[in-house]
Formats: C-alpha cells, sequence, structure tokens
C-alpha cells in the first residue's frame, strides 16, 4: 500500500485565515458585538454564520460585524452572514459558539419569584437551587438538539458553551454526542486572578494583572476552589492565610449599605468565609457561591446582605434581556446609526485567547469545563468538572489539578449528584426522576417534603411551554401536588 | 519440621461451654438485665464479668445474673462476676459487649434542647444532626481506648458494640485497632421486618414473623435501605409499591393527635413517603429517618408531628436513664427482692442468634454493621456500613449488597463524609476539623453561617467536661464566637 | 387503589413440588445420569425437559430418568422428556441447566495438540491458554444465543451452568442478558476443602468431611484462592505452615513415576509451592493451577511430570466423550438393560444443595463464579469471580471476600484481561481482537510474536467451522499468516 | 492581624539569576559535561555544587565547569564547586539533579550475564526484567536516603531524577518523602517525537523537528504509549496507519546485518508491530520496548535481531562507564588541556527548558514521570507515571492523558505490579516479597519456577555488596536455592 493514500483533507488542521464560525444564539444583544469586536482585533480571517430564533436580531449583528470590518483599522477579514436554519451555521464550522437564552420574562422571573415565596432567597437562581435546576429542565433538551446537529453537520468542531447553568447543559453536549470537542466557558475564576492580582499588588508592592497570577483551580462552575496561588512565582498562601484575618475580610453589610448596590457587586466576604472555614479558596463571585454553600442563604434578604450580596432583581434582569424587539435602543444600532462612536477594544474574554490556542499559535491555560478524565480525582468520570486547562493546535488537555478535602468533595459531589440525576432523567424526560435530583438539592433540603413538592409543581407549571420535552402528564409529583 | 510444632492453642476455636465474656457497661439498668435473661435462656456457659463506672450497679447486675442461674429453669450455666477495671473484664474474653452512655442530664438533653433553640427540631438528636455529632464527639476518644484495651487484652475477642452512634463508635473501634473483631449491632432492621411480615399476614393471608422476611438491606445505621425483600420467596415488591398508594401510606397527623403517643410510636408514614420519592424501602424507625432526610424537620414540631412522628422529650429520656443511684425501683431490684416475678423471655435481640453462629451451632443472617469491604459498592472502603452478614464459625461475612440509585447514595455518602471526617478529625483532636464534618450536615446546612458555628460553640460549651481529648483552647470557632 | 390489584401470579415462589428444569446439552453421557440419581434422591418433585443437539442421546437419558423413578426408591416424583427445541426446553422454565460440549475430536483435541507444536505443554488446554481461549471463541456465541432464549422464554429461571471455560462462559450469559440469574459452578474448590478435611484429620486427630471445612476462597474459575481455612473453628492455618515444610509438601516427579498415573491425580506439589511463594493457598486441581501460573508449563513434559501433574491425552479426552453413537455400552444402558444394577447414590456435586435453597429449605454455603458486585475488592466489577455464596429462597448473595495481596491480584487480573477481551470481541466477532487477548496470556507470551500470530491462525484453520460468528474473512492476523 | 507578619522569604520564588543546584552524582563523566555546557547556554545565573562517591572525578567536572565560564561565549555566570558530602551540596538548593551509577563491572553486566545463561535475552537489562529488577533492588535504598536528605536539607528544591530504572527510583523518591517535588526524566519520548517528525517531513512535505510534533502519550518510563500525534495540527494517525503498512515497516533483519550495528539502532520494527497489533504508538526505543513487551525476547538473539534490535554487549557497558578513573582521555580531559576544541552546544535534553519554565520564563510543554493523580486513568494512583506535563513558575502540573484500551492497560499494569511489590518489599527489606515482584515479571515467567528462583539467587549472590538493605539471611527463596 502506498502512502499517498493517506486523506490529506483529513489531516489538515483549521486555517487560521479561513476559519468558519457558527454562532447559535447570534441574535445577543450583549454578546455578539463583544464577540464581533473580540474577532476584529484578533489576526485571523473566515466567515461568521449567526443563527438565532429571532433572525432580525441576528441581521442586525450580521449587519455590524460587517460594518465594523469596513470601517475599522481590524486585524483579520471577517465575512458575517445571519443565516435561517441551524444547519446552515453548521454546515462545516470549524467553531461554534453556543451562548442563548429565553425571554427571561416568561422563565427566569418566574425561577427567582417562585422559590422566593417558599422562602428560597436564592441570589441568582441561574444555575443550581430550585431556579437553577429549572432553567436546567429548560435548557438540557435543545443543547441535546444542538449536540445531535454537530454531530450531523461538523462533528470535528470546537463548540464554545457560554450557555448556563454552564455544567448541565455542557454535561447534556457531551451525553448526547460523546465525541463532541465543546467548552464549557466562564470567567469566575478570571475574576478571582483579578482579585488576586489586586492582593498581590497590595502586599508584595508590585503590579499585577490576572494574568500574573497562577492558580490550580478545581470544581464545577460557580462553585470551583484554588489551593495554589502564585504571583511570578511568590506563593500567595500565607498572604491569604493572613488576609483572611484582617477587617476587610470580616465585614457586614447592611441591608440599608447593599440597597443601592448593583447586584454584581462582590465584597468577597462569602469567599474569605469558606476558606476560613475549609481552607481551600472559592473562586466563583459570592453571589454564585452562596447558591451552592447554600446556608448563606438561610437568613433571607437581612442574612444575604449581610455578606455583601444583593439579590438580583429580577427586574434587572428582565429589562436586559437582549431581544432586538427591545424598546431600548443598543449600542449596536447607536454605532451603525453613527450616534454613538466606537473605539474596538478587547472585552478581555479567553475566547480568543483560546481560539489562537486551537490554531496553533501561543499554546493558552485557562480554567475550562471538560468531561472529568481524571483531572479532578475524587469527583466521578465524565461528570462536567472546572479545571485549568492547555490549548494547543486542535487540543486542549486539561491539567491535573489534584483531589478536594473530604468536606469541600462533599459540597461539590452533591451539586455533581443532582446534576447527574436530571441529566439522567433527560435521556427519557422522566420527570418524577428529575424531582429526585431537586430533592437532593440542599437548598430544597431546607424545605419540608410538602413544600419541596409544591415547589416543583409550581415552577413546572409556570413554564410548561418550555418543556415539552418532558414527560409531565405521567408525573406522580405533578398529580399528587395538583 | 514437624507437623507437632503447630501451636494448637492459637488454632483453638472458642469453646460453648466454656465462654468468657466481658460487659463493658455492665451496670446498665435496662440492657444488663435483658442480656443475663438471654444468656440465661442459651445453650452455652462460662463466666461474664461485668465491668461499669458505676461500681455498684455492675455489683448489682452480677448479683441479679447469679439470682437467675440459681432460681430458674436455665440452660446453660453462667457465673457472673462485677470487675474494678477494664483490664480485668476484657483479659482473655472471647466475647465483648460494649453498651455505655454518660448520664444524659448532663449530655444528651443538651443535644436536644440546645439545638432546639436554633429550630432544628430533631426527633432524637442522638446518632446524627448537631446532637448526634456532640454525642460522637463525647464517645469516639473513649471507644479508641476501649479498642487499644482490646488489642492488648483481647484481641481475637469478638466485640458487640451496641452504642450510639452506631458507626461513629463502631468506626472508632476500627481506626484505632484495625483488626479488631467488632460488630456493630441495631435493632431497626428488624423493626422493618417484622413491620413487612404484618404486611405479608395481611396481604398474603399468611402467618409470618420477621424470620419468615428475607431481604437485602445496606446503608449506614439508622439509614438503611432495602431493595428486595420476600416472604418465603413471595417477592413483597409489587405489593410494597401498591400498598404505599393506599389511605394507610398517606396519613397525616395533627399535634393534638400525637400528644398523647410514646415518642416510639411509629406510623411509617416517612417510611412510605421516601418510598415513594426514591423506590427504596427504609429499612430504620421513622424518627430515626427524619434526622437523616432531614427535610421532614424543616417543619417544626407540627411539620414533625404531620409525618406521626414525635419529638423525643428530654425529660422522658433523663428519666428512663439506668444509674443504679436512680430513685426509682428496677425491675432487677424488684425481682431480686421477691416483690415481683421473673419470667424468662428472650429479647428478640440478635445477641444469641449470633453467638450461636461464632461458636459453630446453626450459621445465621443478620444485620451488622461493619467496615465496608465490599458489600456496598458505590460507598467507600473502610466506612461502617449496614448490611445482612453470615456468621459461622468464628466469623462473620458480609452479603454483598450492590449499589444505591444514585440519590439514595446521594444522601447516605453526605452523612458518611461528615461520620469520617469527624473521626478524622478524633485522631488529633481537632475541633475545628470536627466543625468542618458538623457544617456540612444537612441539619446544620438549614442555619446560617454565624448559627452553626454559635450552636456548635454553645453544644461544646454545655458538655466541655466530656470533650478533654479535643483540642478546645486551640479552636478557631470557639474562640470566635466567645 | 386496592392491594388486590398485586399480580399474585408475580410474586408467587417456585414450588418444590411442581419444579420444571430445563437441561440444554440433556444427551450427555456422564453428567444426565448423575443429575437424574441426585434429583431421585432430592424430595422435590416436577418435570425435566432434556435438549441435546443429539435427540436420540437425550431420549436415552430421559428413558433412562422415568426408569429410575418407576424402580427405585426414590424421594420426588420427576417426568422426563426429551424435547426436539430449545425453546420447548426453557418456556416457564424454573431452573435450566446448561452443560455442553462440542465433539472433542474435532476442537479438544486440536486445542491439546497444536499449542505442543510450538512448546505449550498445557495440561489441561481447557479453559485458559491458547487452547481454552480457542474453546472460548467457540463456546461464547453459543451461549450468548442461549441467553437470548432464556431472556425470551424464562428470564425469571435459575441457570446452573457447568460448561467451560465457566468464566468466559458465564460473562458471556451476563453479557448478553444482563438481568439473567445464572450460576457457574465447578467443584475444584470442593476438591481443595476435601484435601482440607483430610489434613485436619491427620493433624488434628479428629473425623473430618469438606462439610466441617469453612474458607474464605476468591479469584476466578480453576484460578481461586483461599486466605482462611477452619475446621470446626479450629484456624488452620499455621498448620499448613508448618506442612507446607513438610518432605510430603516437597516432592519431586519423574517422567517414569507419572507415565501410569490418571492424568485426574493431584499430587497438590503445584499447590504447595504457590502456597509458600504467595502465602494464599491456591483452591483447585494442580492441573488446572499450572495453566494459570504458567511457569509450570515452561518445563516441558519433564518439568510438568516433576511438580506430580500429568497432561491430559488427548485421545483419552476423545475416548471419554459423551455421545450416544459410541461404540462402547455406558452404564444407562446397563443399567436399562438390567445388565447392572443402580445403586442410586447422590455425588456429592453441589447441584441440590443449591436448588433446596433456592425453593427455601435449608440455606447454603457454597462457592459458585458470578459478576463481581463487590465480593471480590480489587477485581473490575462486572467480571466473572468465585466467591462463596449464600443460596436462600429465590437468592444468591455472594459473600464478601476480600482483597488479593498484589501479586497474586496481578496474576489473577491478567487472566481476566485476557477473559473481557475476548467477550469485548466477541460482541461483534472481531476476531483480531480477540487476537489481541490471545497476545497477552502469559502462556501466548512465552512465544515469539510470529509464532504466536502463527499458533492463533492454525487453530482457527483447525476449528473453522465451529466459528461461524467471528469475523474470519476481515482478520489481519490471519490474512497475515496465510 | 497585620498582614506584615507575612514570611516573605517563604513566599519568595527561585530567583533566576541565583540559582543554588546540587548535582548528586556529579563525577559523571557523561552528564557533568553536557549539564555545564548547556548551563552555560541558559540565561540564569548562580551556583553548581558536585557531589559525588568520588570525589576527585566531581573536581574535575567543577574545574571543567569553571573554565568553561572562564573561556567562553556563556549567556549565565555559574560557580562550581565539588564537595565532600551530600550534605553541603543539598543545602538549601533550588534545583538537585540525581544522576549515579555504580561500577558497572560489578553491577550491569552480572544483570546481564546471568539471566542471559537462563535463555533470557534482554537487550538492555537495565530497568526492567531480572536485571533490571535487581539494578531496582541496589538503588531503590540509595535513593530513600536520598529524599531523606533533601527533606531534611532543600524540601522545596525540584529533584530532576535521571538515574534508570526511573519508574523504580523516581517511586522511591515519593515513596519516601511523600512532598518531594521530583521529576523523572527520560528522553525516549523526545526521540520518538523526532522519528515522527521525521515521518512528517517525507509524507507531508514539510520541514520539521520534534518541538513540531504534539503527542498524548502516557505510560510508565520506557513502555509509554501515544494515542494522538499531530504535525502543527495536521493529524498524524492516519498517516502512520498507511506507513505501518508499508515494507519499511515490515522488515525483518538477520544476525550477520546487525553484526556490526550500534546497540543503539533502532529500525523501529518493534514500534511498527506492536502499533498493528494493539493500535497505540509506544514511545520508546526498541531495545527498551522489548523487555517490556518480552515476546520478542522469546527468540533468542537471532529472534531480537529480526526485529533490528541489537542486545547491549556487557563489554560495551562496562567500557563506556564514566570513573575519573578511566584509563581513557575523557573530553573533559582533552578539553581543559587544550587539546581539543570545545564548541558549546545544547544537549537537546530538556533539563533546561524545564528550568526556564520553572523560573517563570515560557511555560514548557513535555514529558515527565510523576506519581499519578489522575494524569492516567485505569492505572492507579501514585505509582509513578509517563505523560506530558505542563512546567511554569515553580510548578509542574501532569496533562491528562486519559485511559488504555484494555490489553495495553493490562501489560502496563503488569509492570507496576512488580515495581509497587518491590518498593512495597522495600519498605522493610523483605528479600521475599520482593521476588514476588520477580516472579510476575513476564521476562520471568517464562522460566520454570526452579530456574526463577536459582536465577533470582544468582543475581543477589553476585551482587551481595550492594544489597546491604535487604534482609538476605532471612530470605526463603536464598536459603531453599543454596
Amino acid at each position: 500500500m502506498k502512502p499517498d493514500t493517506v486523506d490529506h483533507l483529513r489531516t489538515q488542521p483549521m486555517a487560521a485565515n479561513d476559519l468558519s464560525i457558527a454562532y447559535i444564539g447570534g441574535g445577543s444583544r450583549q454578546w455578539a458585538p463583544t464577540l464581533i469586536q473580540d474577532l476584529a482585533l484578533a489576526p485571523y480571517s473566515g466567515e461568521v454564520r449567526l443563527f438565532d430564533a429571532n433572525l432580525p436580531a441576528a441581521r442586525k449583528n450580521a449587519r455590524f460585524g460587517n460594518w465594523v470590518q469596513d470601517t475599522k483599522e481590524t486585524r483579520g477579514q471577517w465575512d458575517y452572514a445571519a443565516v435561517e436554519d441551524i444547519e446552515s451555521a453548521l454546515d462545516g464550522a470549524d467553531i461554534v459558539v453556543m451562548s442563548t437564552q429565553y425571554d427571561p420574562r416568561e422563565t427566569f422571573v418566574h425561577d427567582l419569584m417562585i422559590p422566593k415565596q417558599f422562602g428560597i432567597y436564592g441570589a441568582v437562581s441561574a444555575t443550581i437551587g430550585p431556579g437553577g435546576i429549572m432553567r436546567a429542565l429548560r435548557t438540557i433538551p435543545v443543547y441535546r438538539e444542538f449536540a445531535d446537529q454537530v454531530r450531523t453537520h461538523c462533528p470535528n468542531a470546537w463548540v464554545f458553551n457560554f450557555t448556563n447553568p454552564v455544567h448541565f447543559v455542557t454535561r447534556a453536549l457531551y451525553d448526547e454526542f460523546p465525541d463532541i470537542k465543546a467548552l464549557g466557558l466562564c470567567h469566575e475564576v478570571s475574576g478571582t486572578r483579578s482579585h488576586l492580582a489586586s492582593i498581590a499588588e497590595r502586599e508584595l508592592g508590585v503590579s499585577a494583572t490576572r494574568e500574573d497570577i497562577e492558580v490550580n483551580v478545581k470544581g464545577i462552575n460557580h462553585f470551583t476552589w484554588i489551593d495554589e496561588a502564585r504571583y511570578r512565582g511568590h506563593d500567595l498562601w500565607p498572604i491569604l492565610e493572613d488576609v483572611a484575618d484582617l477587617k476587610e475580610a470580616r465585614q457586614q453589610f447592611s441591608t440599608e449599605e447593599m440597597a443601592d448596590e448593583s447586584p454584581f457587586v462582590d465584597h468577597w466576604q462569602v469567599t474569605w468565609e469558606l476558606f476560613r472555614r475549609f481552607g481551600l479558596l472559592p473562586a466563583a463571585g459570592d453571589r454564585h457561591l452562596v447558591e451552592y454553600a447554600n446556608s448563606f442563604l438561610q437568613g433571607g434578604r437581612a442574612g444575604l446582605n449581610r455578606w455583601g450580596v444583593k439579590r438580583t432583581d429580577s427586574a434587572y434582569r428582565a429589562k436586559h434581556w437582549t431581544p432586538a424587539a427591545s424598546d431600548q435602543t443598543t449600542d449596536v444600532e447607536a454605532w451603525l446609526a453613527g450616534d454613538q462612536d466606537l473605539e474596538l477594544n478587547s472585552s478581555r474574554e479567553t475566547f480568543t485567547e483560546i481560539l489562537a490556542g486551537l490554531v496553533g499559535d501561543d499554546p493558552y491555560v485557562t480554567n475550562v469545563n471538560l468531561p472529568n478524565v481524571g483531572q479532578v480525582t475524587g469527583l466521578e468520570s465524565d461528570t462536567i468538572v472546572e479545571t485549568n486547562a492547555l490549548v494547543r493546535t486542535d487540543s486542549v488537555s486539561p491539567l491535573s489539578a489534584g483531589s478536594f478535602p473530604r468536606p469541600v468533595r462533599s459540597m461539590v459531589g452533591t451539586h455533581i449528584d443532582t446534576i447527574e440525576t436530571v441529566i439522567d432523567a433527560s435521556r427519557s424526560g422522566d420527570l418524577d426522576r428529575a424531582f429526585q435530583g431537586f430533592l437532593i438539592d440542599p437548598q430544597v433540603r431546607s424545605l419540608t417534603p410538602e413544600d419541596a413538592a409544591t415547589l416543583f409543581a409550581e415552577l413546572v407549571d409556570s413554564q410548561v411551554d418550555y418543556l415539552d420535552d418532558w414527560d409531565l402528564t405521567g408525573s406522580t409529583v405533578l398529580s399528587e401536588t395538583e
């Protein structure tokens, strides 16, 4: 046999000057302009196909994308187009970006408000706890379908998933199509590294950015933990242990003080408390941590505010949604209309750095959500974990992050049990099985058994239009609570 | 070399007609007379050495033991003696019985009352949850000492541990002396089998006792689960699934209805609810189950009563304690004084059946708490699990009980994490580490972080005399909450 | 809902007086008369349906079965019938016996002779090594088909598999139908217990049978190991350690001495050598052990004989085959013809004791081959392991047997890797994948790579008619060695 | 508490311009000059302390080191000194290099020649098989002592171990001092990457070096396997599959053809054969592979030569040893004497690249031997595995390399069992236990049991002076074979 039988196409890598990018959810008002600007600043070229249930929104973003190319000092050359069906977007794609959301007025607002009526004062209610699980029930079937389409239309593509709940959703992609090359991405760990940089600046008298901070990070998205941190080789651990005993790490906040704060404010008080108790540094915003380490929610609004955390207002979330039909003028519209000047800026999201690694430029290390193939020992195989990974040409390799001390592993493991139970239930649409995952969530365990069932039924009832893939009529928990 | 060098003594089995039994806690008012009667009815002979911190109580029981021999139609011949130190009790023993308790007025009453002030309405507060963990902190060091004494004085003895919390205490015995032959014993599973017998009687129209019911049981003590049940080969599962839908399995109780009930009443409503939700049948009294599946506690007194469960009154517990110094006349005193007739009755505890198996009479199958050597897959090695075991001559072999469905495994696993964290902490007396185990207990997770710390500190403070083996002065959680 | 909806049939246990037994391979000349006599002596009744590719042989055995009932003082009442198809045999069976064999002249003789040409002097060549793997290749597809038939016709039946290689074959049954209730049975461990009884008799001056010997046994069939042995509670271990140093445990045999021995002779010299080296007592005949601990084969005939082991002559095996068409008069024929008196004797196989346990008579403990659900820790899940199990009404529960010291686990694990590789290959008939399992067999590893491939190809070629379910044409190893 | 209590020294990273390097075995004739030249070319400075049992040799190398600095255009500034005791070398070191060897005339020659007398035709006999195990027995106790010294004198140092058998030796370091930061290093994988680069050049028509080849590599040292290989993103797998079928991958060599070859020649025929059989590409020289995949040894000299592999001549090994007392003039002597010109060249060993990563220059990915913390799933924890790792400032993180197909895992696992058994034996010097590890080695399993024992005893006897830490007098295997 001759070696010229080798299928060269098959062995061909992605071409950095001819990339094909599919953007599912490309009508987004916030994320799409960001990505477009980041791409404009990256030294690559290709086409970007935007798909969105809201086609006009996708078209507007495509127009914006091409306008940026035409008018700006960009580095690469990108052609944008909105497409009418997902197949056209995915067909032959090298890169797939997934970032989608339902109308929060019909979904997310319920996730926030209904649990509150049962005394569950979730800060975000978007990735775990009753609201987060509900969001998972809506989203998992959609992403199963996406994974199936990827298998058909672009099985070798790298899929960047930004959609929450990242752990549930990324798990659904892999559960449906185990060979998918999907990365679950989130910037919470970056935020922690930035905070550590500011500590290093103050304590070591240096100048530092998050890129100077190397950490060993592990866990599940929004409940990640750091057990090593260095500023250019300086071990930050003894510094953290000292700072944890300072007044700044033992602040209390009143409800009045928090009244005018943004819901995104982060005083790190939850972080410091968990660090003192468990000896590891949590690496996500306090507003997320409280939903996983749920005792911080148990004091209601005052109890939450006391830690410097503020609940995301449902009105806020509804208002900041991204539909094109919104009555506000968006930045994109203002830029296109010339009413506002666009200064191209990198978002400091990791998307383009990862892309650079994949096309063979600089290797890049960042935190990524991936199936556990050993990077976190003590957590089960295949569940989605977040650790650092090394991005090289057409490959992403998780770094071994080791294991957890038992108490932390226990807390993380409980959430994995919920996630895996819901994923298992989603295979057949078994709502009663999903309810088992709901029942073992620590937030739900603070309710009586009756309240837990009623809460679940009310949540389902409020969003029944988004739950077509679940067996609602055969559900015992629904029929019992009618 | 000649075979006559074999050390025949070493290979000699226990002699059923010359057994040496040590009873640690032999001054007990309730358990000792029971054991004495059971032994009187067993076809074995030997000596029983009673050791108790309360020596007069042990002496009274020894007198009773010998009196029973003298006056009754007993089967074997037993000599009883109270001994002044534990070494004398253990030296060369074949069998060691351990059953001890501190004065509940100084300990258990606090375990019940202090958590209640924080809204934790534990039904028993003796084996898990804040009260149970507290009891573990007091008891583990004592049983480490006992294990050490067994190693020195009777390393080959079979040790029967009846002291609660059985999982913590049995784990401490093995952690201290890994080669100990200790069995953690409890009659909750027997109770479930008796209940199943009554169901079989009614549904199958037969006559049945617990001995007719074969089950596959697994879990940890007081949180064991059954996934197979047969009455003489009849599969009871479809019957259970039907009964779970009957009115009898969906009863609700008012606080008024429960007012005059004994705290030991068991309406199986918690059992049925868990069976319906998770598909496995819990095999412990409802009053224990609610402390492990803690959502049943979240409704306070009314919420608990609603399931037919009543909180153990602390006054009740204090009153029914067993010290010889009690002002009540005990049965033993009445029998010895001739004021009351003694009719020898088997207690239906499994002690004598296990003894029969160990000395080479009938093999016997019963539920036993032992280190996990594979009998429950999915739970970690070495932790103490409860499953059936086969008792044969000088051997006890656990039966493979298989694995759990994930949601149940998750609930069981969380408690194992608390147990193992506390055991680990007890190796060095690290109270802050023990507090980590406390923090991840689901009952405690219903408190705010501040309340959790305060509750822990108050519990420690209330019983400080019993916590000599713990590092109280170095504890951060204690110093923070002063 | 009313409890009378319970499907009473479904919960009905096997009726000991109305058993339905299917015997696959019921034309056997040796095993069938044994089973018939054992059943005649058991206090149960029912029907036995004999199925065999050789229908006349099955008919003769049926005639014999009924003749025994008519003429003998039997305890139960059994009706025998030969059936023409397997479906008729299995339909509604409570018990299925599987014991089949191909004509050894066309198969087994090759398994013995071809490896010998390559210097592999296997003693039995029937369960591991090149010959045993070859037998597995022939037999696995047939037993997949049997398992499928059981699923269709009698999914709740208890299946007794006596067919070798027991580990491969029992694994195939479970791989095809995971809910099958199949037991792999073998009398090698019984033989070891009998030998231990004779040692106990001599060393302790007692009278003992194998029933007096309790052991902890674990491993895979024909490579099982004992790490605890007691005679009525007497620990036999120190005795074994002494005996292992006696002359009797260090005998050497010449080829002349072995010339007239039966191939079934067992001098326990391999057993003692492995005991001395590894500290555990192997529990299978020496002739089997040498094929697993293959260094005993490396000295050829003299080397094997030196340990008191003799190779099974292929002529012997061919001659003692069981077809009805044999030119010899069988015992059954002689009994039926009245030429020979039949005295009913129990075979001391464990079949009827297991049956007794399953129908609810005495619980029974014996060694059984079952999927690993934790009974042997350190060996992987689901692979077929042999340990003790407790037989009770309609249930068989393995006893936890613990783990192995590493070197023994390593040796056992290597064979499991071969078994599992071949099973995996059999799912798709991938012969090259099966060859990987062949290559890692320690007997094969004593060959050069070229010889290993040639040996495999010659074995396949010699028995190609029995390998319909394998992809012979797509095999690289076959095409390379043509 | 104030943050100024932070121990700044403790958090200080290594200073690239003030490094302290200890070189254990610094008298080496080959490795030391290489290292000295590599350091001279690296942009770092500091001191290097050479320790060697042969002090004059260390002194000569120190002189050479300083001479290079004085006379060459070097990048950094290094001070060399020979020290008289290991404590002086290690005290406060940042980096420790370990590379030692006994006089091969007294050790290695026996490792090669004695097994050959038993028919074991090992190609190198230095890392596995009877000779390799023997070398491990000699070396492990020494490296336990080194690890203990590191714990005392420089616990935070990075230790580079180059001493064979790398897996045994690196394991001993960690077994003795679990917090040691030791890396086991070897260039075999680099060689494979170079070979892949040449394939890429030919098949893709490009120019390539090993740095252009990215692989996923895993296994144990000298028995590593690649399952992904890319040239700048081009998937090389389909190319390898084609090449494996070419004539070049199916060559045979005669003993005559091999007669004049260097023992280090590598024709990749073993590599291709294993690739064809098992579907993974081995990543070590063929001469090493044959000792792990031992069937290649089974044909003796001709059988080995047939694969293009040649046995390392023991004379060769003895001659190329490195003692200063050697009668040959060494390069170093020639350079110092001015008889030969020194042109500074990088060795292309990875030492300086790793050093660059550790001091905070470019992150670097290379294969390293480290305890398994999850980087290879399916192999046990803590055993030393070889995979890629990412080197960053003061940290080395293994990359997740996934699992093996079962047959390969089985072969690798068998060697791990030998390694771990010997390590376990070395804890107490139990020679009989070490012999168990010897017995399960596949090379040894091709011997009869008697030969295996005799071989072991002869090897021990030949090198008894190097085995002080083993219990020779209590060994059963030695006493039996006297």
